[in-house]
């Protein structure tokens, strides 16, 4: 194993999804910044645990980066970012930005009547976080949020564009009829937004959360002065997993167009 | 707590599917036997992660049962029996029955023309542990198996009757024509038997491990003269989950038809 130098930003996810995050992050950071993705595949999804085990699992990930020396903390799971990041801020003494924020932000800015749909796992829905938090942005905002289970299976199977896709988001998205804005407030979603989009109708902007949470992270090590320079190479990214690493090695560089070079398995 | 009694047999699951291992088991031993059952519901599924995690939460789950001074141990996951038996059985000195075994043979009664197809998680197909313990009892079967990764996720959404369910179960199924059975290989499928079977066709037995495992079980303890007399009450069933029990309890509950009185949540 080689030696980590300290620092560097840390991404956890609950697996897979968070590497929407991850590139998007690269593509705003300076290549003097090194990344930490941490993905918890043994035991994605988290979307249909419990709190309780979700913050469980959170703080034991996060502890593991921290660990690592990380400056700053991206939490790129929405149903961690909904229901964890508290516990996590009390817990770690670096800034640390969650998905949620950052996505309701964007829904604020792209809806002009004021009726936003958000869609998630079951955790991040009853959370309530997403509502919450894009009231806090406009008070006067009509929020419908609704669980769609079966997305994450669908895109892990690699069916987003057949009928049963089709159907699936058809029986989902009838109750959010009414809207200009949907948050895909899940990182498997995007995968999903050519079916979501016909269903929903042309008429609805979408947002993903990745590039404005990229944006706010960026802002936010620059603000706190943390911000490494754009000359320098802090070294190769590295990617930590909980189960093995040939599944996550092929899908993650066929999304990164790139090889992974330091892949790892570890215990939480 | 209560201080638990020595002795009852384990009934250890992924999460809540080995319900339906449970109830066969309560109708084919005595009254006087004790059921002690434990979901990781914490870390369902294991059907899509790799043979070296299943096998180490099998372990975990199984030493946790163990310590409770089990007499016996029925793995009531098709995923955990298909990776993990054999690890198990050199670890615990007692006997361990999985549900791969007595389906496969209960297949092998049912099929005439020696064309069975089974259908299971992605990790229980990968392993071909299915058409091994078939082929054991009967060389010239051909066996056409094929991994169903949404219809665990359809199960638990309650979508068992509807398009997506049918249309699924066509994509699915499509490739297994020509058989005379079919294995229902995970605990979730049979909650789809329906949709199954109207889409395989009405030639086709299917095929469901729960009650073969239960009178291979009954079998064993009577061989090894462990089985318990049909009077006397052993206490009441005791059940283990590792995610917050009110779902559990909720399912479960409709699932026996009776309100689970021991539900304890445990960390592995």
């Amino acid at each position: 194993m080689i030696a980590e130098q300290p620092g560097g930003i840390g991404v956890f996810d609950s697996g897979i999804g968070g590497l929407t995050v991850f590139k998007a992050l690269r593509d705003v950071l300076p290549s003097g910044e090194r990344l930490l993705y941490l993905g918890d595949t043994a035991r994605v999804p988290y979307g249909t645990k419990s709190a309780a085990t979700v913050r469980r699992y959170a703080l034991e990930g996060a502890r593991f980066l921290a660990a690592r020396g990380i400056k700053a903390l991206v939490v790129a799971c929405n149903t961690m970012s909904a229901l964890a990041i508290e516990e996590l801020e009390k817990t770690l003494r670096i800034p640390i930005v969650g998905v949620i924020e950052p996505g309701a932000a964007a829904a604020n800015r792209a809806s002009r009547s004021g009726r936003i749909g958000v869609i998630g796992t079951a955790a991040t829905i009853g959370s309530d976080a997403y509502t919450k938090a894009i009231r806090r942005h406009r008070a006067d905002v009509q929020v419908t949020a609704r669980a769609c289970p079966l997305f994450v299976p669908l895109a892990e199977e690699g069916w987003v564009d057949n009928e049963v896709a089709r159907l699936t988001a058809r029986a989902y998205l009838g109750a959010l009829s009414g809207i200009d804005t949907l948050v895909l407030g899940c990182t498997h979603y995007p995968l999903l937004k050519r079916v979501i989009g016909e269903e929903i109708g042309p008429g609805v902007t979408l947002v993903d959360s990745a590039e404005a949470t990229a944006a706010v992270v960026r802002g936010r090590l620059e603000a706190d002065g943390l911000l490494a320079g754009a000359g320098g190479d802090a070294g190769e990214d590295h990617f930590f997993v909980t189960d093995s690493s040939e599944r996550f090695h092929e899908v993650g560089s066929r999304f990164l167009g790139r090889t992974l070079a330091r892949l790892e398995l570890v215990s939480l």
